[in-house]
């Protein structure tokens, strides 16, 4: 069957790490053509095989900066690297995704870095789901490190985190305002943090706030570091890929890698079921009697326990 | 039955705009008791007759003080205002509960004013379903305008935007660089951008750029305003006041506002569907089963489809 050779194809594609393939993989869940996307799921991945860390905080703080730098200081080790970056989905961003490929033009002939932006939303409006897909993906692929940076704060976020084994929350010295730091919910997502820009005013400030701020930690848990960073003059750089070894470490050491990787095994098992169940629960039928409810004014309209029943059973 | 008369009397309580009672019934929600739950699930609400505001952009932007400004001026109609702060959960965020309520104690003893932090994430994950209840309540609750704030871009964001009406998106003038800006993918959401600090340098380069943005912007649809405010010092709060009048107006006049109840109501019922499925799959034979296959090592686990087709046939 020809589709059976296509998806062989990219899976020896996937093995080699070509460029081509890895692109066509992704096209193909971010399309959403969902056999092919099955497919692609049971894509076998490891624990704490490659370095996965998720680079995160507001719009401004530089994360892309530290991204390029972090993946000069692999590809000096000779690791491959590839850098996921996801963008909220929007007609108007392919301007951000421009703006990212241009300043990764870097490593535009370098084989062996893969940069791609992806959408936080798909056709069907989840990011969640389709970060599974491209995260086994490109585990698959066998890079040694796998960087995914993403913009601000929210689910989206929190689906990357789940993601990676390792998150780095990048702030500057003008988030040092205590309850706007706390307010920004980054808190107990960090492994690191990384105060960027600190050749600013207010750099100590915010440095002695999150240092107050991680005395609340969890004594048992990991203690979040903090490494202070000036990322487009490859200041402290070293130090957080110092940082980052050490968090790996810990994580294989206390075992908690595979346990992230076992969340995020059940987490796909659920959304997948989820996912399942939506597409053949909603049909035809259901669909049109739904949709003569919402014809009705507000007011003649059955509640929604009634509605919900009544679509149950037909 | 003493649990309906419960119900009824919160059901009058919040007929009767009582903060008790409004508090009462959020916690529910929050708390996640199903069955009550539910029964709040069918509060009927209409299209329109709340203002249903959304705030959101940046950490620092400055969301807190316009929403404080934006009741004061509503107050000053003697409109009853409801404003919730979506704080991303987090068991250190109670900080910035506490922030908030500081900075809210101007309404302290208004009791046409009511102020809640709702957390970004419920005890199953997900905010969407809350917000939808919540929403609900507030708008059974008759307030005249209805005031979300929250933090940063994301999936919790976009959850927001589809439980209101207008949506407020607050920039400061240090957003102004191009990439950036487009990045936070706030362009599509917005109904209404507001540049705060607007007495700061830059200011005008940022109009310029949001300017020449809006632009590119469908003209069969709304183009969004910019509306230049110092919300700490009462500058611009006005303008912003018409603004969103003037949208309001544009949303009923082009029956835009109902097409959005109506997607907020399909919405809830696939929402409550999913709710419904995964309440109902997830037995205890199930569990086992999924289970004994994360105990087992990485290698000798079956593959994610066999475990689903497995899991399905338990």
């Amino acid at each position: 069957m020809c589709f059976y050779i296509v998806i062989n194809d990219i899976l020896k594609g996937l093995k080699n790490q070509e460029h081509k393939y890895i692109a066509q993989a992704i096209s193909i869940v971010e399309n959403n053509s969902s056999l092919n996307k099955n497919l692609l799921l049971n894509l076998k991945t490891s624990s704490m095989e490659s370095i996965k860390i998720g680079i995160t905080g507001p719009p401004g703080a530089g994360k892309s900066s530290i991204t390029n730098q972090l993946i000069k200081k692999y590809r000096f080790e000779d690791k491959s690297v590839c850098a996921l970056l996801v963008d909220p989905s929007s007609p108007f961003t392919k301007g951000a995704v421009l703006g990212d490929r241009i300043r990764m033009r870097d490593f535009y002939n370098d084989s062996k870095v893969f940069i791609r932006s992806i959408a936080s939303r798909g056709s069907k409006g989840g990011l969640a789901e389709n970060i599974d897909y491209i995260s086994d993906i490109v585990e698959f692929s066998g890079f040694d490190v796998i960087i995914y940076e993403t913009v601000g704060v929210g689910q989206v976020e929190l689906d990357v985190v789940d993601s990676v084994d390792t998150t780095i929350v990048v702030l500057v010295p003008e988030s040092g305002d205590d309850i706007q730091v706390m307010k920004a919910g980054l808190i107990e997502i960090a492994d690191i943090y990384v105060i960027n820009k600190y050749d600013r005013k207010d750099s100590d400030k915010l440095f002695l706030t999150l240092t107050n701020m991680l005395q609340l930690a969890d004594k048992d848990k990991w203690i979040p570091k903090i490494v202070k960073t000036v990322a487009i003059n490859d200041i402290g750089i070293d130090s957080l890929k110092d940082e980052l070894a050490i968090h790996r470490k810990h994580l294989i050491k206390s075992n908690k890698g595979l346990d992230k990787y076992n969340d995020r095994f059940i987490k796909k098992i659920k959304h997948r079921l989820i996912s399942d169940f939506e597409n053949s629960f909603w049909n035809k039928k259901r669909y049109e009697f739904l949709n003569s409810e919402i014809e009705k004014d507000i007011n003649d309209r059955l509640d929604i326990d009634s509605i919900i029943n009544k679509i149950k059973s037909i």
